[in-house]
């Protein structure tokens, strides 16, 4: 039986207390995802595998709905900033919430049917991502980018379709600004 | 086709921009679920009806999940805290979690298998309600009591059992102090 819980959420530090489980996701785990990759694998190269985000879970298998926290740092991969490995749902009726504690980003999105989308990360906007929406969280700040996620317990993810095809759009650094490009190599 | 949007929420004032619908509930609306019913009908005979709390939604029935704001009054009847109704959802699976943003409360639970549970509201804190739970909300500080909530879409409300039966638990200030007490009549 499922007991009611007060979990304390830490805007800053993407703390999550109590937390049900977490991962880590290093730049090495994210080779093929960045545009450049030889500035990835220079980056590699001197033995530092810095941490690009970390996900913190309240997960109860027995609820429908869960949530947590993605803490995404600073960075960039050559001129391509820090991103999240992007996914789909695997359940194709689930969305899901991404509202943003702290920090500043860009939410990629392309749906299925062959459109892009681009929703502003900033402390107190909560994206709506759509059922069959592929999301990409990307930090375009200089400190962390903090948010919590709210979806189905069964949602699942399928991060196969954009591994290997990439999103339709790129976050870059350009002259110390922003700049969101159409992706040159695509595969549609 | 749904389509990917920021939806701004204001932690203080509960605003979401944009939104899809709003409710008010009076404290007309709320007779008889409070245990004084005296002071109830003495603070409408001046023909004042005081907001005791607005609901308002960002919902999208083709989505799986949908999330809002409520923003719960500060106020007493008699010397009970300003409560909501308190319901089960319809559907037995479905949870929710409420991510207090401003003001303190507390959240009052109960089981249909006898139990119940208190969670404090205060920002930071995202308070899991499991299914098979009721829930209702009761600012015991001086100012509004904000939260978001986020829940399955067709999660659905039954407001009747808590109506008829009350909750098992009552939040009162006593003394000056927030106190809870087990219900007197409670129809269990």
């Amino acid at each position: 039986m499922l007991f009611p819980e007060g979990v304390a959420i830490d805007g800053r530090s993407g703390a999550v207390t109590p937390e049900t489980g977490r991962y880590v996701k290093r730049l090495s785990e994210l080779r093929g995802l960045y545009q450049d990759d030889e500035s990835l694998q220079r980056a590699l190269a001197g033995g530092d595998d810095p941490v690009v985000y970390e996900v913190i879970e309240y997960r109860k298998p027995e609820s429908d709905i869960c949530f947590g926290t993605t803490i995404m740092q600073p960075g960039k991969v050559g001129d391509e900033y820090y991103l999240t490995r992007g996914h789909f749902h695997r359940r194709p009726e689930c969305g899901e919430a991404y509202y943003t504690q702290s920090g500043e980003g860009v939410l990629l999105l392309d749906s299925r049917d062959g459109q892009s989308s681009v929703v502003e990360m900033r402390p107190g906007v909560c994206a709506f991502i759509p059922p069959e929406w592929a999301h990409r969280s990307i930090n375009t700040g200089r400190e962390p980018l903090v948010f919590v996620w709210f979806c189905a317990t069964d949602a699942g993810h399928d991060y196969a379709e954009i591994g290997a095809r990439g999103m339709r759009k790129l976050v870059l650094e350009r002259d110390g600004a922003r700049t969101i490009i159409d992706n040159p190599s695509y595969a549609s």
